[in-house]
Parts: C-alpha cells; sequence; structure tokens
C-alpha cells in the first residue's frame, strides 16, 4: 500500500479506537451538560467576587497565622453558601515562621542600600546582622564549583537571573538556588546567602518563598535581593571588592495550627471515589496573594459551584480542598495524605489551580496509557476555550506530589504563565493583577473537566495483569 | 482665485519664506555639520555608561544630602574628563527634609496594611501617628467640593487614577492634588491627607513627591498610597465605615546646602550669548534617579562632550548646567536665576532633558513668531530620527520655569513618556530601566539641535518695534 494511504489507514484506526473509546467514557448527554457547564461559566462566574472577598475581607494570610484562621472561616462561609456540603476544616501542626525586620547594604566599594525580603525558614541573623566580603555567582552551577572551604566566612551570592517562560520552566530552574542555596553555600562555608529573587520582573522588591536547610550543614541566615539590586552588585563588584552588611531577625514561634478546608459533591453513584479539585488557602505576606493562589481559590470554587447549583449529582464525589501551608512546603497536602491515605486508592483524579489566572492553553494527564483514549472527550469539549491536547505527564499542580507519589492519577489544565512570575510571592500581587474574564475562561475549563471526570467509566489507573500475561515491550 | 489654488500659493510662499530664512538661519556647512554629529551619536555614545556610573558609584541624591554632594563632585570629574571649560559648583541654601519612619493601616471596616510614601516637604505626624475616619474622593475636584468643615477631624483621600499619555499630560492633571490637596483638606478640617500616587503603575509601593502648604491653612501630614491599596480603600469602603491610622516621622534638619554644576563650551564669536542644555543631578530616596534623571544627565552631557570633542567652537557659547534640587521645586534653577539674572537677556535659548529615557518624537519651540521658519533647518535634521514638528508652546523643561518666565527662549525634545510614569519617583527608577540605544537617539538630537542653536544667525526674541509701528493685530 502506498505510504501516504496506509498512513491515513493508521490514523482512522485512530480515530475508530478514540471514538470507541470516548463513547465509552462518556454519554452524549455528559458531554452536552459538560459543554452547557462550559459556555454557562463563559457568561459569567463568581470567581472574580471570591478572589475580591478573601483579599478585601482577609487579605495576606500566611500560614500558621490568625489570618490563615481567619481565611479558612471566610471558606466554610462561602462554601457552604455556594451549595457543597459537608464543608469541614481539618487542622494540622506545623513549625511556625514569622517576617521580622530586615535590611541590608552594601559597604564597599561604594555605599548603596538592598532591598532584600528574608527566605521563610530561614534562621535569624545575629542582633546588628553580619558583615563579610561578598562572592558573586553567576549560577547556582558556579556556587556548586566553588571548592569547600573556599567562602569561609563570606557572603555567597546567587545573581542567577530567572528566565520568562509560558510553562513556568524558568522559574522552576531559578527556584532550586532558593531551595538549596543556603545549604551549599555552607558547606562551602560561607556565613549567609544572598540569592536575585526567583522572578521575572525589574521592580526594587525581593521576592520571598521558602528555603530549606540540610541537617549536616550549619544553617545560615539566607534572604532574596531585589532584581536591581542584585544587578547592582554585579555592577559595584567591577569596582573592587564587594563588602556587604545584612540583619535579618525572623521569629521562630514553635508549633501552630494551619488547616486545610474540605467541602464535598456528594457523587450519587460511586460516592467514595473523588475527582479531586484544589488550590491553596495560604499565602505570602507582601501582596494579598490574588493571584498565588486566590485566583486558584476563585476559580476552584466558582466551578464547584456550578456542578452543585444542577439538579443532578454527578456519579462519582468531586472533592474541593483548600489547602494550607502549601508555601511551607505542601505541609497541608501533606497532612491531608498521611490522614487519608488508607482511602487514597480510591481516588479517581485530582488537580491544583496554582497557576495564577491568565488563560488555559493545555490540558494534560498522567493516568494509564490504556485510559488516553477516554480522554478525547474532554479535550473535545476544551479545544473551543483554546486548550491544546497535552502529553501524560502532567503534574497535577503542587500539592497534589504527595497525592501523585501515594499512585492517584492527576491532570494538569496548563495556564500561560509568561507574566506570572512577574508577580508571583511580590507585594504586588494584589487584585489589580486578576482579570475576570480570564477567570471566567478557566473556570469554563475545570468545571466541564470535572463534569467528565465524574461520569467517566473507564479507570485511570494501570489494571492489575494477569500472572501469565507476557511482558509489555 | 480657486480656494486650493490659492492655499497652494500661500503654502508655496511660506516654504519660500521658510528656505530663505533657513537659508539664513545655518549655513549648508552647519548643517551638514549636524547631521554628521547626529550620525556620530547614532553609532554610540557615552550616555548610557554616564548613568551606569552615577547610579553605581553615587546612586540615590536627595538634594541637601551627602550624597547629593557627591553626585556633583562626581559631575566636576565627569564634565572636565569629557573636555569641558571652567566646570563649576553654585552652592545655594535650603530648608531640608530627611524621610523618616512611615507607616499606615486600616483599622476597620477589615485590618489591612497600608503601603505608603511620605510626600516630601510634609510636617510629621505626631509619634503613633493619627488615627481617624477616612473619607474618599475620586477627584481632586470631588475634594474641592467639599465644604468647609465637612472634614473636621478626618483623614482625606484622594484615589484619582493617574492617566498614562505619551506627553505626560495625565501626570500633570494627577499632580495638582500632591501640589494643593492637603491645603483644600486642611481648609476644610482635615487632619491628615492621603492621596493615590501620581504614577501609572499597579505595583505595590508608592510615589514620593513634593507636596506644599499655604500660609493661612494648618498644616496637615501627607503621604502618597501605593495604587493596589488606594483601590482596596475603594473596596472596603463598600463594607463599611473606613477607619485609617497612619504615622510618618520625617525630620526637618533647617537650613542644607544644594548646588548647581554648571560647565562650558565658549562661543567663538558671542562667547557671551548662551544655549543653556540642563538635567537635574537630585534624585528621590527610593531608586537610584536612574530616569529622573541619570538619563538627562547622560543624555546632555554625551551631546555636548560630541562638540566638546570637535576641532572647532560653536559661535556661540553651550552652557550645561546640573540643577539641584528640582525635586524640591526647581530651588537650583531659582539660585541660578537669582544669581545670574543680569546676564539673562544675552541668553539665546533653553533646554532641559527630564522626560526619561524613551525615544523623542516632536521638537517643539517657544520664540518669536518671526523666527519660527528659522527652525525647519534643525526640523529637517532631526526628521529622520523620527521627530515629528512641534508648537511653538514648548516649556523648556521643568529647570527652565524661571528662565522662561525670565524672558529666555526655550525649546523641547519631547520623548515619548507612555511608560515614564510607571517608574518615575518610585523604587524601581533604576539602572534596569534605561536603554542605552534609546539614550543615543535622544544624544543624536539633543547634539545637532545644540550645534545648530549654537551657531544660527537669527534673533529668536521679539524684536523692539519702532514706537510708530500698528499694534499686531
Amino acid at each position: 500500500m502506498h505510504r501516504h494511504a496506509l498512513r491515513f489507514v493508521r490514523t482512522l484506526a485512530l480515530v475508530f479506537a478514540a471514538g470507541a473509546a470516548s463513547a465509552v467514557a462518556h454519554t452524549q448527554r455528559d458531554l452536552e451538560i459538560a459543554a452547557a457547564l462550559r459556555d454557562r461559566a463563559l457568561e459569567g462566574t463568581e470567581a472574580y467576587a471570591l478572589v475580591e472577598s478573601l483579599t478585601v475581607e482577609v487579605g495576606a494570610r500566611v500560614a500558621g497565622t490568625p489570618e490563615e484562621a481567619r481565611a479558612a472561616q471566610w471558606a466554610v462561609r462561602e462554601l457552604t453558601r455556594l451549595g457543597l456540603e459537608d464543608v469541614r476544616i481539618e487542622e494540622f501542626p506545623m513549625e511556625g515562621w514569622v517576617r521580622g525586620p530586615e535590611r541590608a547594604e552594601v559597604i564597599a566599594p561604594f555605599p548603596h542600600p538592598l532591598v532584600i525580603s528574608t527566605l521563610p525558614r530561614s534562621v535569624p541573623t545575629p542582633p546588628g546582622g553580619i558583615e563579610a566580603e561578598a562572592v558573586l555567582f553567576d549560577t547556582l552551577e558556579s556556587l556548586l564549583a566553588a571548592p569547600v572551604g573556599s567562602l569561609d566566612g563570606k557572603i555567597a551570592v546567587v545573581t542567577y537571573r530567572t528566565v520568562k517562560t509560558m510553562d513556568g520552566a524558568g522559574y522552576g530552574h531559578a527556584v532550586r538556588a532558593r531551595f538549596v542555596g543556603a545549604i551549599e553555600a555552607a558547606r562551602r562555608g560561607a556565613v549567609g546567602f544572598l540569592m536575585r529573587s526567583a522572578g521575572t520582573h525589574l521592580n526594587r522588591y525581593a521576592n520571598t518563598g521558602t528555603m530549606r536547610y540540610a541537617e549536616d550543614v550549619p544553617k545560615i541566615p539566607a534572604a532574596a535581593l531585589s532584581p536591581p539590586d542584585a544587578a547592582q552588585l554585579e555592577r559595584l563588584a567591577r569596582h573592587g571588592p564587594l563588602r556587604i552588611r545584612f540583619e535579618t531577625r525572623p521569629s521562630l514561634p514553635g508549633t501552630v495550627v494551619s488547616r486545610n478546608v474540605i467541602a464535598d459533591i456528594r457523587g450519587s453513584e460511586k460516592p467514595e471515589e473523588y475527582v479531586i479539585l484544589s488550590a491553596h488557602l495560604d499565602s505570602w505576606d507582601g501582596g494579598t496573594g490574588a493571584l498565588d493562589d486566590g485566583a486558584g481559590i476563585g476559580i476552584t470554587a466558582a466551578a464547584t459551584a456550578l456542578i452543585a447549583a444542577l439538579p443532578e449529582r454527578p456519579k462519582r464525589s468531586i472533592r474541593l480542598i483548600f489547602f494550607g501551608a502549601e508555601e511551607f512546603g505542601l505541609l497541608g497536602a501533606r497532612a491531608y495524605v498521611a490522614r487519608h491515605r488508607e482511602r487514597l486508592g480510591e481516588y479517581f483524579i485530582g488537580n491544583q489551580a496554582d497557576a495564577g489566572g491568565d488563560l488555559p492553553y493545555a490540558f494534560r494527564t498522567r493516568v494509564a496509557d490504556a485510559a488516553l483514549p477516554a480522554f478525547d472527550g474532554i479535550r473535545s469539549v476544551l479545544g473551543p476555550l483554546g486548550i491544546l491536547p497535552g502529553d501524560n505527564l502532567a503534574t497535577g499542580g503542587p500539592d497534589m506530589t504527595p497525592f501523585r507519589e501515594a499512585g492517584v492519577p492527576v491532570f494538569d489544565i496548563e495556564q500561560d504563565m509568561t507574566h506570572y512570575f512577574d508577580v508571583h510571592h511580590t507585594p504586588s500581587d494584589t487584585l489589580e493583577q486578576v482579570d475576570g474574564r480570564k477567570l471566567d475562561v478557566n473556570v469554563a475549563a475545570w468545571v466541564a473537566t470535572a463534569w467528565l471526570l465524574a461520569n467517566m467509566d473507564v479507570p485511570l489507573r494501570a489494571q492489575p495483569q494477569p500472572a501469565s500475561a507476557p511482558a509489555a515491550d
């Protein structure tokens, strides 16, 4: 057969296979309900009003603080009002951390004030701060290449610039310095660690975000520099040895309480199987957390509310979880998984909306290969929203990490993050950054997807193979 | 004659008149030198390096501080190096003002921190600050419409949003609230004045900039709010009466010293006639004053240096003035005019570059009508840079105000200010905002203009009329 004709027949076969799987996966009626929910969302949802209400009535809500507790009460009130069932709070303990005074300056070669943000989890400097020669590294790799002992008594500074990308990969690469920089600097003898903010803006404020320590190296204080200040250090260093003083005085109040807020739409046929939608309720302290993760709160709550308002229930349960303490290292998600581990085997699929409020552009999964054709129905309903078919390497979002590790399938509705890291973890993460019309497009994507997932009739996990089956090749 | 034919003849007559005046105004050789200077600048100038040097070696340089004094020393060093003559400093006294601690918060209807910037010249609040009910006004006009006594004991807040325009008119309209807001609020009984920053960004920092008091009303403390905080006040006010606390503790050290830096290229034929190029050396304190007015410093110094490097001198003198204390109300310019008033009658024309670093787009004058055709030569040399012919209503720039009022003709090379007020008077006014290639286009415009002005052979001021001449109609 001619090569092109052969390809055509193969394509047809795939279409038929997909069509068959899709037909099994969804009834025509469910596809129509999903499209109707999608179009209803495009007419306008509560998403923006929810973000406004949260950021005006509560504002910033750092994990483990009274403000986060107020946010949880706000969520209980709003999710109850929106018709969700069994709305409840699950508390968990965490190690508290409270930002304190922070200041920094260049002493030589020319005096220059530095704008910094203490990295949460960092130990404080001594009162009065530390003053030392600074050594600049243009990338994390340059720091890793420095020999042990080469930074004795010095302040290590990584000046790496975050690359702007649509999928957030640039942030993913830059944030490694926040996670391991203080550890690797201390391993080489440094007494302090500074880094250019992991963020794509050029404004003179610094991005916050947690850092980590290792058990086997000294804990040294760590802070982020505003992007212009990091660039200024590079310029100053051309004039002579850099000498920096910085003082950061956070406090460590010991064990405090954070909490997850959970609400359900109970399924009509398989109530024990959950489709998890989620966002995180805690925020950082500089802004009001309108994008991170107010937008995710608004999108998922509005999407769930549209389903709750239907005269019928989906077959599976939809569980909406607003995690606490995501910013301190997925603490709420880990607490949830620890508490509910024995039931996770029944969870159908999960997702977190935590990528801001810009438009969605791709749908991805992480499910058994055999289940992939079953997603054609979802892809076809999402297509008119400008959402491309994506790969099967979804992460599900940050708080889905422990779920994914426990074997729960996940999906991503990828949002355009080109501009997200201009604002993320900065004081400018306020309502001004949120576009209500774009939130509605996201709600349209989430609600249609949630309905189809809660009603689809295909297993998403790899099925146990008969012992005699041949190994896959 | 047919109307269109008549218009054509009139146009021709204007062209001939212009051509004739232009021929008188400039020799062909001067036009060629100007074009060559323009093209030389486009190949690359020192402008960006000068801005970098000033902002790295000095940084922020508030009027009347040791940093401004260091900036003046920097200017003397650089202008001498660039080949200018008789480089000198002229000191003048000013009332000092030093920013102190500043904090603000909403008490009710929901607690919310506010990001503010004390407006320079403002008196301090009492220690501990003031707490009062806040009354919002959407425009300055709304405040002006409030009756005397209606704000007794309250904090007046103008939430007006600055309009983004290419020519800066939006800022000009918004800044009126900074100039008269505290006066008009106090006149109506207010105990404090807050305003949304005069600026077009949506970041969570507030713009600084001087305010004014009147003799006949109480001096009340005044501060600017970050744009997101001003909008948040509007949202909070929908939930109930607004109660605000704010504390600003600037200090008033009494009389301090500021200074102008002056440097010349001495003219070969009319050395007592000056073409004034200028910028201002002082900056605000949040950023490093890279755009305001580092860019003007770089543009005018680089342009003057290109002329200083020529083997011949222009006929008139070119005087470069870096004014001090522009930000506190044109204090350096007023001191200069007071000191040099008796010679101003010989000044040929003046200009200040103080509109940032974006591209130039129009050339304007304020000269006698009879002199207008003489500017066709300048317009033709500037045309290839994308610079349009403008009107005869030039301001000359802020520090030319007292010169203009004393009768000195002025010109503007208008720069695109669409994005300038995103940064102006904010902490983000740093080198990151400066594009060296765009600075060079400005240098090209300034250097060609300066050469032609210093050599043109047409008077720019209205000539004394014979007593018998009929009044102009």
